[in-house]
């Protein structure tokens, strides 16, 4: 992985020489392109990219660029933008319940440095996994939430999301609903992983609607949480067949294989600047 | 293949020694079992069996099967069962309309004799395809549907139905809805594919809405066809990953592809006996 | 599918401005950029790029792109490159032995105008397929293979396919061993469908060895023919889970269908103008 | 899951009779059938059988049904078999080097309860994963392993899995090959991962070797260890779908999730008896 690289993601209405004024903009500052993925959505006319650049030689510095390319490439074609630096790693945060498999399978790829980023923090409504997190030195803070105390409970979490730095929050199986209030304030920010290939089998036990409806698939569904409920953009999904010899029991313990691998899969497409959100829709660049 | 055997297919109440009583069955009558699979469904405290024997040195003669079964080993469990042989294949018609990709699927595979069984007949709403099926021998029958024939060309459709002798019915992306009466006609007996992966997405330009919804998985789903539109028993199903690069053309391409592996491998476990029904779930033997 | 417009297919060594001067050529004379996809590999230090535009309104006349492009931009970036246009569709010949169900899906593919491409001719070593193809109006040329007459099949070969002026030859299952000298005047126009996934399994009865080995998985691979046997480049490749119940009858059932969908998939690539070869290895633009 | 059930595995040479033979014994004593899947290998004329019945009502003792058993069913047919009660869990030793994706995999199943069986050992020729596995309460013995002292460690080795009564050996990415004499030991009781699709790309580095053969899918193997490197009857594979955008990097990663979920399905089939071995195949139950 190049170390000193960075990155612009940027949405705008498709026009001609889009490609050519950015990378015209690379090249005159002596970048170099390290990756670089396009996407037209013909039908909304509407033009995506995803940029990475070697900057150890680029004649601007690392903090002008936010400026410069504002004004020497983004005004002209009404660009929605954001900028990163691969050496800058995201910080998040993970709420749980009760189930650990999605939780243990992020902590293991953390502590092997399998990603680059930080978690400084694990919130859940339940104890149970409170000593697995706080042995990796994890700060775990332990917020249960009811029907009366949501408000407060919310505002607490928020509370320590800020303390913390929180640029990304993922929800490992956690069993509650959050406000509409909250995830307005962390807009595509929040990466839930859902236990069915939606928009199949929503809500509440799709393990079992799954067996009920006799579906010979199963799967899981990644997305950024939304105020509807399980139906914002997806980011990854993933599924595996199944057959009549599989009880509910066999459903779960399948599914719950496939479920901690998708979420890791979308959490390292956005830690790695690779998702856009447009229209309810993801693109996810490689 | 083994052309001379005889398969039951049973399902009854779970109880001690099912098993051990049809297994007495074909060892006390000289048979050979050549494939034996099982299914007990705990939940619903069923069992499900497919049995297949070679019939070669069997004491019995053919046509007494049915009757000794029945009061050897039938009654007592109060199975409900079929007998089938392997010699004698089904007879199938399909419903085709526009697109030709299922219907040339199957054909090919008729011409390559992979499969044992008859087709005698193709109806279809539209004479695009005409050609193509008389070509191979194949009897094509025009039957033009409206809202105000529906019923009249239902009643011809059954009648070359009834003068083909026909056992199963496949819906080749026949555009078409059946009428109740239509299907309660032939109960278990009519095979469609949908071009989603059911329960997601049910009814017209599914490919439409997997767009829409901007799922990151395509499917196709092959079932028995019951009054509830697209709400009958899943036989087989099967997926396909896209990606946002993907136009509405790109899924329907990519979707053609898998419609017509899953509505052959649906067909293949029908015509071999190898699917039975239980309470809008199917077993499906291997 | 847009009727007019030109891909231009690159490979050069990676350098600064290469994505800024091609995306420039086309800014320069009014081109639209449909499609682009560029890839970098970073061990090779080479440039891959696929890149399509509209022409309609194109200041260059079609005929003079070919220059213009080699002037303005190919040569000082030392670019292998070519030049296709979506409205010259190409020309395909189809190989076969007795094995039908790659060629009759790639057939039904044509009768169904899925595919822009003509096929002109099918040449097999044996006569079994013959009515098959005859029938869609396409020439049949039978040319038996032995070891004695082989070279002169081959210029009979070659002669047909000059006549018809083929682009690209498709090895649906032809079971003969394609001379080296054939080889080179088709470099990289030959697709073969090979039944395992390469590498593993290479040569004659990869089914059975798959039945031997006890694997749980099959598959099927495309690719380029070269002069070494089932090594060329590989342009897709499926695969599909098998159990210890599947005999080799029912591996082979299951594989054709895993080879007819990949052959048609590498087949599309190439049609397309989306794949190309460096040191043995495909890129595939999607 | 039933508590008190017994489980017989079965392989015998195929006749008449069988079935109803070991059904007739659980039925003669009261036995309730869970669970039963039978095979017949035509080609090699073997019966395979796995039979698991409810023993809370059975009227023989626990202790006596190995005897009876014997004497009432397996020595009429010549039966290799083997009893186990779903009650007395495995004993599982884990071995591995530096990577810790996988036995991070098995750990969190463990710690999660997900399976039923016992880890009290973990031994490493590296002391990095030291920390993790103590932390979880398992003994960790380290002993490095080079050429001169291979046949002391490996003593050193067996004596701890003896002290801790080991029924199943997992190598969890240990990168050191095992004695013949060793292996001899445990036949049928190591289980691998190997981090391709066996037989492609046996021995070191197969990710490198993968993206050197250019292929599009990527794959890991399960097996059970024998002398033979790599060669070993295989329990579980699975594929991953890559492209040319995919760096060697890429590939590890990708792999690894792979890895790690095949070698937990593979385990999962061991330590429920669903695994049974001939001839170098591996039958295995659902």
């Amino acid at each position: 992985m190049n170390k000193k690289s960075a990155i612009v993601l940027i949405a705008c209405p498709d026009q001609k020489g889009i490609v050519n004024t950015v990378t015209g903009f690379i090249a005159k500052h002596n970048g170099n392109i390290i990756d670089l993925e396009q996407h037209v959505d013909q039908h909304e006319k509407m033009f995506f990219m995803r940029l990475e650049w070697d900057i150890s030689d680029f004649k601007l510095a690392q903090e002008d660029i936010q400026n410069s390319f504002s004004s020497e490439v983004a005004i002209q074609f009404n660009m929605q933008w954001s900028l990163h630096f691969s050496e800058q790693p995201l910080c998040m945060a993970i709420f749980v319940s009760k189930y650990s498999h999605c939780l243990f399978d992020i902590l293991s790829r953390h502590q092997a440095k399998e990603w680059g980023f930080n978690i400084p923090l694990v919130i859940s409504n339940h104890k149970d996994l409170e000593t697995a997190v706080t042995q990796t030195g994890i700060d775990f803070q332990y917020i249960p939430i009811s029907r009366e105390n949501k408000t407060e409970a919310e505002a607490q979490q928020i509370q320590l999301l800020k303390k913390h730095n929180i640029d990304v929050i993922v929800l490992a199986r956690y069993m509650q609903i959050l406000s509409e209030d909250f995830i307005k304030k962390f807009e595509h920010k929040i990466i839930n992983i859902h236990h069915s290939f939606l928009p199949a089998f929503p809500g509440a036990k799709p393990y079992h609607s799954a067996y009920e409806r006799g579906v010979k698939i199963i799967g899981a569904t990644s997305h950024y949480v939304t105020a509807d409920l399980d139906q914002g953009p997806i980011i990854a999904q993933d599924v595996e067949p199944i057959r009549h010899t599989d009880t509910i029991e066999d459903l779960v313990r399948k599914g719950q294989d496939i479920e901690k691998i998708v979420l890791s899969k979308a959490i390292w497409s956005h830690i790695n600047f690779k998702t856009l959100v447009y229209k309810n829709r993801t693109i996810v660049f490689e």
